[in-house]
């Protein structure tokens, strides 16, 4: 598994290697996301700039530029990609709240409760046009196949999610289909993108979507997990929105199929029915915690980050690859 | 991780607890397998016996008949699906020989050396017409389709494969795709047909076909690590096949990938090349030993065989689900 980096460190350091990497050019992309939602139609910019300025940790955008950088590229074009990833990933959050119905997002509450769901969707449509005229004017036909293609391929997940909604008995083969598609597609997308434009050889291309793809989904475990405090002892802040939102992720795949009658009756009381009642997050938690779903969580994620790290080794040893590496420990090490 | 067996008693156990459970259902598909391969072409019978007969484990339609008997089948379809499995593994095998110019399949010489390539591909192609009448016969138009598009799906990794031969550039999940479609989607269909006859509820043909693929992918990757001596200390005997053929399989890609520029110029010069060297097996199974990757190769496969494990937590204890759990740790303990 590499390199171990001690948990404290790492958590100090979070994404400070790759951030100090990339500062300038991501500079360069937040003035490009600044300027593409300016729009004569001044809702576009309060809607756009409500979530974009929210924070988040662009950890999209970043990848493009940091592969773009892994593989030697000199031109601009990874600065419009990068942004065009951000706003494909803001639209995709914007409509996602809208078909969720959720009423916070990044600790804010959601567009759609401030603006209606409405203008919801038509900015995260102009968002999409916009990421696409960006994507259009860098030139790279293939730059521009991957990153429509991941569009369509988010757009499939979503539905395909809508369809698997609420269903307790949804298997973990049928979840990883889900987050490969929502999440694990744009990570593999934005870091594809990086030596495409570079002209670098199909397997530096392959290794790069590949330790993207696989990034995104160990992302998503831990954040699954990390929802229900992940294998700390004790429950954190802003834990338990999945489970009032009733999202069937996969610590609960694991805990109702591991669980018995009673505790299959409890999952299907609170996330189907969404009667949810005082005590009954606690008591989920302890049931996942009886069954071990939260470590199997973490020790699915780590599968999918000791894959991308392999698919890098092709690199060079150098600053940015072990910058991206220690996203990888990183992002597994939030899970405790 | 679930129960805890000893290795030892695993090995001496293997299939055992699986076999017996089955006997009665087998001894009919093995009687079914004689009548069907008959034919007024002496050919016919003659090439096909010659690899029917000589062993194999005959896990496949196993899983078939075990995955009805779990799912309470009252009937006699699950014989002729068992047996058409067989046939579609069989098939698979001699087409596979004759794309791989194999001498030697299952410790007897190949069948395209004795008969030569045309009967072989030919016979292959009467085992898979024998396969569909049979699912024709059964008269399950669902469990029709699933081994229909198996046997698309099985195809298209075998020209994937093709596409794919003697790159060592391959990545893991290039090749994971590759035994997905090979090897892992005819286990997922054995078993998802069990339940699917039986008119089970959705979610557990769902389950079943979770635990087939995700056996499939952790037998498969055993059987690479196996080819180079597993995770032993000592080479055992019929190691080798995959490194004298030049087949890329997961050990070569993260040896390839974490290895340096003169070990990467060796994996070229013996599996691309074909050069091989009197010492070459022994300084490649070196080279793995050193990077982990056989013990890698092993954890990935315990990754999907807990996967595996899972999907079967739907279904209530007894026998069939204790024995078919049991598969997954034997498979998984065979490469140590």
């Amino acid at each position: 598994m590499g390199v171990v980096v001690p948990l404290e460190k790492l958590s100090d350091q979070g994404l400070g290697a790759l951030a100090g990497l990339v500062a300038a050019d991501m500079g360069r992309v937040n003035a490009m996301i600044l300027s593409r939602t300016g729009s004569e139609v001044a809702m576009i910019p309060e809607v756009a700039s409500h979530l974009i300025s929210s924070g988040g940790k662009r950890l999209r955008p970043m990848l493009t530029l940091a592969t773009a950088q892994l593989s030697a590229y000199r031109g601009e074009g990874h600065v419009k990609l990068a942004a065009a990833v951000e706003f494909m990933h803001t639209a995709t959050l914007l409509h996602d709240d809208v078909v969720d119905e959720s009423e916070m997002r990044r600790g804010k509450v959601a567009a759609r409760v401030k603006w209606g769901n409405e203008a919801s969707v038509l900015v995260g449509d102009f968002l999409l046009g916009q990421a696409f005229k960006m994507m259009v004017e860098v030139g790279s036909l293939r730059a521009l196949e991957i990153l429509s293609c991941a569009a369509a391929v988010i757009a499939e997940g979503e539905v395909m999610q809508l369809a698997a909604a609420k269903n307790t008995e949804t298997n973990e083969d049928e979840y990883l289909a889900v987050i490969r598609a929502k999440t694990a597609e744009l990570f593999g997308a934005a870091c594809e993108v990086g030596p495409v434009i570079a002209s670098r050889p199909k397997a530096e291309a392959a290794a790069c979507r590949s330790y993207g793809t696989n990034l995104g989904i160990a992302f998503q475990l831990v954040d699954d997990a990390l929802d229900y405090g992940g294998t700390s002892q004790k429950l954190g802040k802003n834990v338990g929105d999945d489970f009032r939102e009733g999202k069937i992720t996969l610590p609960v795949v694991l805990s109702f199929r591991r669980g018995d009658a009673a505790e299959r009756s409890f999952w299907r009381r609170t996330l189907v029915d969404g009667e949810v009642r005082a005590g009954d997050l606690e008591h989920a938690v302890a049931i996942m915690r009886r069954h071990r779903a939260l470590d199997d969580t973490i020790e699915r994620a780590r599968h999918y980050g000791a894959i991308a790290r392999d698919a890098l080794a092709l690199f060079p040893n150098g600053a940015m690859k072990q910058a991206l590496l220690e996203v990888v420990d990183f992002c597994i090490a939030r899970g405790h």
